[in-house]
């Protein structure tokens, strides 16, 4: 079974890194990009086979490892 | 109108962070973990309203700045 994790910075958290990619674009000559934030996916495969399981265990991790819960916000996906 | 890219490593290509990922969930405790990517998401503002001009246009940021297609892939999503 596989999970996806999205982990993005919380709104109101700088991200030097998005502005960074923002003024890059912007000197490749990109207009119109008004802001960019950038954050992780992680893709688990996992031998749990039960989907509601699976979430409950990934969401642990999240809480756990994956995510800094103070300044980023994560959400799972079950495949 | 917002775009969201996922970059992920091509299939192949040696993922150290994704093990480390792998190898501290170990450690503390979750098993039946059997493989674990890391890839990047970056979210875009953009000031363009046709949906199909965003496409080409974010398209062209991921082959000239966002991705490093010699070993990453990526998709676009526009929302």
């Amino acid at each position: 079974m596989k999970a996806r994790v999205h982990v993005m910075l919380k709104n109101g958290v700088l991200d030097p890194q998005g502005e960074a990619v923002r003024h890059a674009l912007g000197s490749l000559g990109f207009d119109g990009v008004e802001g960019v934030r950038q954050g992780k996916i992680i893709e688990l495969d996992l031998t749990e086979t039960d989907p509601g399981k699976a979430k409950e265990t990934v969401t642990e991790m999240c809480e756990k490892l994956l995510a800094n819960t103070v300044i980023e916000s994560y959400s799972v996906e079950i495949a």
